[in-house]
């Protein structure tokens, strides 16, 4: 195997152009790595401008006309988007008989599961590393380094631009808009953050790591999925006062129901080494039954990290390495039983505004002991007469219909000004870093 | 490819049963994995009792024998030892044309880059995953997960009974003797404890890693070894008031005069995560121009984590994939240009245990001086006249040579009762994760 792997690249923005050069730069180490060359024999996108750095490489502004004309055993497709030109053209590239790398975590997300189900039909890889926690080798991990394991769970810190917006508000007191903006300015958050901060992006990530701990389709629409925008400064400052760390996690789990998917804001122990991982870093925890608990940290997003990813799958390829790309092959796969979300057990902190009028307390205790939810603990701050109060309980181990179903009695309350905020703690017992 | 992989396991000790348990316990998952049947064809032993659990299962008790008269595919060695019959009988697989797994970490350091030198000839696989950090699937993030990357340091928690010993001085404030003793009666101490202790196992795994980072041979006797023994309470006593944890590490580093290899208690900032992987676990911490900074935690040891990381060497090869052994093929290693510790720089803690006479400290001001080591920090605790009193400094970056002089002259002063501690300050600049 000592010809070279032609490799045409579509899409030029931040991933595609890091892609090109790590292959450019790093190409005598990687030529000693994989014993064959690695040639960048085409490259395409809309904008010819973005191609100006590589006068040598032959240029296509049509992904399509690129698939069937250029002379490439690999289509790196980092367009993005669910559907649209991404989605066509993978499917045009596997028919093509061309293997397929890719960094879109959305298409993936929602497409996965056909896309390889096509690729293993026609005998080709379909590769996506870098759509999840970018340069972490995660789905290497699970595939192949876990393999002999029946995991049990999987989670992790998914989405860096959340997981930023929640350091940096917990180390400076600011509140979520505010450092929002901010984010937006430094180039960590996207003028329409919706994706990152609504959770979707993060969810679409879970989805993929779920199917490959689980043998199971990929069932994005299944994800319980919750943003970050009504973390605030208080609940934040709460958190610390508990030891806690808030946290949005994507969580996977085998219940005795079927597979819990999620992704929303928890409050973790201090003691979890997931609770320091801070800024714009990824985390992934994967809990094997003979590994136990094993942790991979690193950057999930940006040009250099997910190229590095991009070209790991491209590497697997030219030295004809090949696993299932979803842990089992297709046809071995699992159908995906949802274990719903009202099932879900744990314990929850809830903070309550109410305006200090006898009684009120009195009320709360009451919703909560009809819905048989068991209280833990009371943090009270601040009296003054008149003015809204902060009530914050924890409670011990309750299910999620129960505890909504408080929460809406307690809603109704009088006292009650303003929604009850609600954020689950997450204990990983069973695991064993903690 | 659906014929079943045979598979041949000599040593039946702890490593050795864990692996048959994984291999028939999740038999099923790993069909669905790798397409194809893992059989446990042959198990050898010199203490036919331990291979009762399987009298299915053809019995050796020589191993040289099994090689030559087992249906096997692969060879698992697990008897452990640098040379002996380890070694002849991974060098007879070889010879015979039969994939070699092993977790024999020692074997690796002194004989690895023979030992795939040997199969490359012979077109087979030398598989070393369970040798590193047990559980943690490292050898394969470096050859293939951060294969695209040039790896500046690769550094690491690397031994988990060090570990296990430095957090519990830490956490109940006991002296290294009482907790040794205490971690031999739980098992997680040998009783010869000293390749532990004394760092040569994780320097075994250093010498390793170092390989696979950099594509040079692995060169063992280059590493600079220190181990825990010197650590005492009141060391990490200080280490917490200066906002450190004293962590056994293995660092390997290009420098501008080769390649550094070293272990040694390290001093290591609180905000850094590898300061808080505690107890039996290992981590390590990789470093890559594209990447940046990865890091990957779990269990280094014990009967399951260790033969997950045995199997997960097993599916490669049953499906087929390879990358080089030690990162690139023998033919393309680099030679090992040995980067000499005096030329180390760094910051230093000095502990000294001195009489406190009027005149001490300035005495040991000019040593330090003399060599051309700049004090950063001072603390000095009680003072009883006549009774020695420790005296820590901390240094600013110097070079070991310097500060090796400055030891020398300072321990011969009178008031300089015990030797002077040294332990390094270690930062982690330049990479991500800090």
């Amino acid at each position: 195997m000592d010809n070279p792997l032609k490799i045409a690249i579509a899409g030029l923005g931040t991933i595609g152009g890091g892609t090109v050069r790590l292959l450019r730069e790093n190409a005598d180490l990687l030529k000693r790595r994989c014993g064959r060359d690695l040639v960048v024999g085409a490259v395409c996108d809309l904008d010819k401008e973005l191609a100006a750095e590589w006068p040598d490489v032959p240029y296509f502004n049509d992904a399509l006309a690129m698939v069937r004309d250029a002379d490439a055993d690999v289509i790196v497709e980092l367009i993005g988007g669910a559907d649209g030109i991404a989605k066509k053209l993978c499917e045009t590239a596997i028919a093509a008989g061309k293997h397929v790398v890719t960094a879109n975590k959305a298409l993936i997300a929602h497409h996965g599961t056909d896309l390889v189900k096509a690729a293993e039909d026609k005998g080709v890889s379909v590769a996506f590393e870098a759509a999840v926690a970018g340069g972490i080798p995660i789905t290497k991990a699970l595939r192949e380094g876990l393999v002999g394991n029946r995991i049990s769970r999987v989670y992790g810190i998914l989405n860096g631009t959340c997981n930023y917006i929640l350091t940096t508000m917990r180390e400076t007191g600011r509140e979520f808009d505010d450092v929002l903006a901010e984010a937006q300015e430094l180039g960590y958050a996207e003028a329409d953050p919706t994706f990152d901060v609504e959770g979707i992006d993060a969810a679409h990530k879970l989805a993929i790591l779920t199917s490959l701990a689980f043998g199971c389709e990929i069932n994005f629409d299944a994800v319980h999925t919750e943003g970050i925008r009504h973390v605030t400064a208080m609940d934040i400052e709460f958190a610390e006062e508990l030891n806690y760390r808030i946290k949005l996690l994507g969580i996977a789990r085998r219940t005795e129901f079927g597979i819990e998917q999620r992704v929303h804001p928890c409050m973790v122990s201090l003691a979890n080494p997931i609770a320091h991982v801070d800024g714009v870093f990824n985390a992934v925890v994967a809990d094997g039954d003979y590994v136990d608990t094993t942790m991979y940290e690193g950057r999930g997003a940006g040009e250099r990290p997910t190229a590095s990813a991009v070209v790991a799958d491209i590497v697997d390829i030219a030295r004809g390495n090949s696993a299932a790309a979803l842990g089992v092959p297709a046809a071995e796969m699992e159908p995906f039983t949802v274990s719903p979300m009202d099932r879900h057990r744990g314990r929850y902190y809830i903070r309550l505004m109410v305006t200090d009028e006898p009684g009120v307390f009195a009320d709360v205790a009451a919703a909560l002991r009809d819905c048989e939810v068991s209280m833990e603990a009371v943090l009270q701050k601040g009296r003054s007469p008149g003015e809204p109060v902060p009530v914050v309980m924890t409670t011990h181990e309750t299910s999620e219909g129960s505890m909504i179903r408080a929460l809406d009695m307690i809603m109704a309350l009088g006292a009650v000004i303003e929604p009850p905020r609600m954020i689950r703690i997450q204990s990983f017992s069973g695991g064993g870093i903690e």
